[in-house]
């Protein structure tokens, strides 16, 4: 058991990164293990209401991972692919909606309960996220699968200086005011940028980026931009970790400082991020 | 046809309206037909954006509906009954806040499409509305079926200070963060009186009070709070509108300016309250 | 007779007008009939009072038309020529002053009791205005009559932030106090430019510019800059028409968005030119 | 010849004034041979613009005086009498309105010249004076002779913390906008109970009130508003000196701290008051 | 070894404490052993700039100590003792203002390293001390001992609004603007009551309170103000002690929240007694 | 003796000055006589606050001149000389921040008793001057004497905007907050330049820079930056008037209006310099 001095003095060591990050403003993709797992999930938000409580902005977006697809069968939707990815039709997309509706208020209410105060939206109030009908690889109708065509951060920069935490579902607003269902990655690294924040971090539910695959020691704790195409070439960035770096690389292009991929198994890997000298997972950083 | 001198004397007649409720707010509960058809719905997000622009503060409070009961239908989730009320159980508790959740982002996307800055908003975020458990007429449980035992107004007041229109969805924070299914017109006589505003007009399906519900000539345009007592006593006020005039009378006491109950299947029902002198629907307000 | 609700339909029909002008500034040039009938005296503080009220900020700058040679007539001061201009001396310069101030107060009283909130000024105020002499056309000593040196538009910016509409008297303070008449429209051009305005509006006696002067129905309804000097050397513009279209085109070179020569003896020609499609009168716009 | 230190030395003797009054409001009824000699005039403004600039806020209140009768009688108007007193029948308040507002800009552009930033306002412009018809003494009718119904000093207040100083002409606004003349004193003693000013200063052409009024050195220095039903009786206090002194107990009342009935044909009257501890013509104050 | 997740656990820990006085004011008494050894320095000032990082605002009040005694050795002063108290003579307060003055800065000097941004002050500043003189028991003149007559918080406001710490040295302003040395301890209570400060924390060089001044597990960790007479009497309160507790009665009396008497010989007391459980010396608290 | 209307046209002579520096910063380097003299200092403190409450804003540093070498002698502390020049040991260097400190607060307490609202500073204060070692000519160590590194003029900024004069003595904070002793005309120049002030004010000894040196009447009243080297080569300035000079000089280059040199023997040097037309000493202006 540690004595209370012992206590105060790991207080202490946090200073120097309080001190770094005070009012800087840090964007966070929530999703994987993290957000099924009930004391991660616990974690991870007692680690975001920290960071607000001394002087940081978390602002977070999240996905919603295996409960649409469960809620897509209890309804008995049945998916339609195109080249194996599932096409988001009106009510496969209206489930969507409503799933990450639900999640978003979850996790406002865990917030709330630990003394932060959340604010659920969605990219459709204030229309906060535009978007823009993707296509598939070979130009396929893929329904209602979304790219963010532009940001509107005002509303989150109003709520975000209020005090508030601001939790963000991945639905962009079509020309029309019609949803779409949007990489929930691809939507935290356009808010990052939007708001020009210090860091961006997307919790996964791997180590990060190894540079053996099979040797959970080898994780390259920090990457540059530059390296990253021999890196895929080479094959050690690879299968859906190509997307998630090709986030970091845009939001790096477009002015945020650093960031990163976390392994969100790791309770308060966001706070190990933050708060300490070790670093976990793998950091992108630009060239310079 | 008429000139465009004719139709810009019309504009002119409305501006002794306008100058009446600049700057005030105007709490408006959304649901029934208004929210069914689609012609009425866009009447209704237009009166709201219009009134926006001209310098008044809508904010919205809407209820489910028959959406609700559809999908829980389609989920098979059946409902138990308590001396004919339905019980609000864990499971349908969840399908209600994703069904609200969806309609609630429908509202913001149509305020947006017409012009409009809509943020929807739960009694979650923030912890807006405050629920307190409410037990059946016989002290049974209903389960997450609450009421509002406290709302902290200053979220909508930041958003309509920016410039948003606020739209609520009747979910209110329990105690450990759960979420309980609050009545919508509850909710929006609440929020009316947390914010003290001018008006509070609820939407209904009815013509208003009639005096002789046989005779849709017989409407009573405006009754005092004094005189309810007696109009519920002779049956003239009775069944579902019993609990909507408690809205009002609660409101009145609470400091609300007016209060309206409105026919909303008249197309822009708001907006000839507001702007016109006939009024329609009945008017419920203070003794003085 | 219109129902009520046509009329509501009539206010929705104007939405996108009050959307499109919203926060922006009007400068209108008042004189002419508009300033003598008494209808339409009603009619054009009634529009300006009702822009004020939907977000819009008019600006006033009058001028003083006949009531001037009246009082000049019943002073017995008779005035000197120029190559057929009038001279301004001393005594007939404080006639200008004494009949613009009044005239300006009578604007202000107007507005007031249709519920805006105006403020007279003239150019002396605050040094609003700076004047220059302007001599004759062979450089002839015209006495008190002035041109527009600078325009300090803080205190119309404080008034208008206040929300109060300024009413100007085309007064301009030289450099030792003195005062000089200047042009109404050439004061609302520069007051126009000064302001950054989004529109500047100069109400006159015709219906606009005719391409063919006999024919009502040959309105042109705009014109660009690029295209005015050959319409002037074919005579469709010409006599009091080229002051006033010159300053629209140095309104439009000073940043001004659109500027508009409308046929004051319209009632509600504002209105109707901000809040309809038609538009009405000749719009003379950049060349882009 | 003073050298340079001893006028530094007089500089310095007026600091304890300058802290005393910094921020203060002073309001000045500007009237009398103080209007019309040049040199007093001049040394008037001064005094203002040099208040203004040492971080007290003077506010102008002006009279018509014989500019008036001159015009009235170039006009040809002869002026109807009751009782002794002119009735102010429309055309005369036309010529009255006229006249004042030439005055005002006048004042308005000494005080620009000076370095100050004049404002001219009448009682009209943001219905500053909302005026009630007063009736003469047999309650005849005097025609557009007005008393104050009430201040709205919004305006004042604007441009007073903008940095200009409000040049007031008392003409009042009725019921239905038309202007009525009031008594320049009266309407100085309402504004300043309106701004809840720290002076009141009433430039007269007297030395102030004297015991004996055949002896100048019998001024009265200080009077207490309890000791003024005496002097009246005695009739030390008499004639147009009563209404003057009625003003003064009016303020003092209304929460002015002081009021001031000074000789304004001795230049820098004001600043002789405000600035050196003489203290000139006779201060009422109240009676604690 | 504490791996990075145990440390992570340890900030979570603290997360109810930063909640609490988020935002509040804590006024520190600094002085004792932990103003000399060079290790409790460095550990009370790291305190300072963490408690100000995660939202505290802190205030310091130090005292002068030993350092003051050397400097009188070397410069040869001797002190003139009545009834065993020293006298402060004009000399001798010299030398006190001198040293605190030193002092101050070097406290200062240590916050900035650390990276808070320190501000010293003295009572003179902006007369944020009014003092009185002091006089001995038996009503001896003790020279320039003073105590406080009055706070003046307004600078002490404006600089912790900005962001800074302010640091205190305990000399008071007579009314000739000559310096009064005044207790420390005293000072910081009355600048904690002017602050409406949350906490007063006064740093000792003892335990607390002990119930059995032998035995230093007897320590009472919270004392009621009403308990305090009693506690005196039986001499378990005594000797230095009573002024200190005395401080605290009165700031508790003046309105703030709780008392703290810490050893300032344990490293890290401030930051054990905010941010845990355990608190630590002896608490003085209202009877309510 | 002055009647007072000449004393009030004495004011009104200054009106001139006081526009001209209307909420301008003035940085005063005071030392010397004026701060030994009793009659100057008071003099000197009128002027400043005279000044802050006309509207201008003196900052003020100040030197320590002769009390520190009268307590280092009291202390015994003898210093070493490399070349002539005193080295700052860690002991002397205690002694000056001591003297300069209570000098500091002195000045305060004198600007208070006037009326002012004076706020005594360090450079260590919020690091105001981060302070370089500063080597002797030929490179030999000097100990503590410093240079300025860098102003952080903020905490100056944020004092002045509340109303308070600043006093600053000449102590720079060092890498690792140990204190440099710093010239104190460096320190005005360098605080001048930093808060972009529009004049720099150095109070000395002499007259200014003379022509003939033997010659009090050849004062040079204005010089240019690129005169200077000239008049050094010719022996016109020399001396301690060359570091006096290029501190001006650096001040022009970083952007401050005009510089001057002036006698601080002459009472009220600062205010006859501002406030009238001789201007005294010597003005140091840029070519331009």
């Amino acid at each position: 058991m540690l004595t209370a001095l012992e206590k105060a003095e790991i207080l202490v060591e946090a200073l120097p990164y309080i001190k770094k990050f005070s009012g800087k403003t840090i964007v966070i993709k929530y999703g994987g293990h993290a957000m099924i797992n009930s004391r991660l999930k616990q974690a991870v938000m007692t680690d975001l209401v920290l960071m607000k409580y001394v002087g940081i902005n978390p602002v977070v977006v999240h996905g919603g991972g295996p409960a649409i697809t469960g809620m897509l069968q209890k309804l008995g939707i049945e998916s339609r692919f195109v080249n194996g990815l599932r096409v988001t039709d009106a009510s496969t997309m209206e489930v969507v909606e409503m799933v990450l509706g639900k999640l978003n208020k979850e996790i406002v209410a865990l917030l709330n309960r630990l003394g932060g105060r959340g604010v659920g939206l969605s990219g459709k109030d204030a229309n906060l996220i535009i978007a823009a009908k993707k296509l598939g690889k070979d130009r396929q109708d893929m329904g209602f699968v979304g790219q963010v065509a532009q940001v509107n951060p005002q509303l989150i920069e109003t709520v975000v200086k209020e005090g508030y935490i601001p939790v963000i579902a991945p639905v962009g607003s079509g020309p029309a005011g019609e949803s779409y269902n949007i990489n929930a990655d691809t939507v935290a690294g356009a808010v990052a940028t939007a708001l020009q924040a210090d860091k961006l971090i997307i919790l996964t539910d791997v180590e990060g980026i190894l540079a053996d695959r099979s040797d959970q020691t080898s994780l390259l704790s920090t990457i540059k931009v530059e390296e990253i195409p021999a890196l895929i070439e080479r094959g050690i960035i690879q299968g859906g970790m190509i997307p998630k770096v090709e986030c970091c690389v845009n939001a790096i292009k477009g002015g945020v400082t650093t960031t990163h991929i976390l392994d969100g198994r790791v309770p308060h890997a966001i706070l190990l991020e933050v708060f300490t000298d070790k670093g976990i997972g793998t950091m992108v950083v630009g060239d310079k």
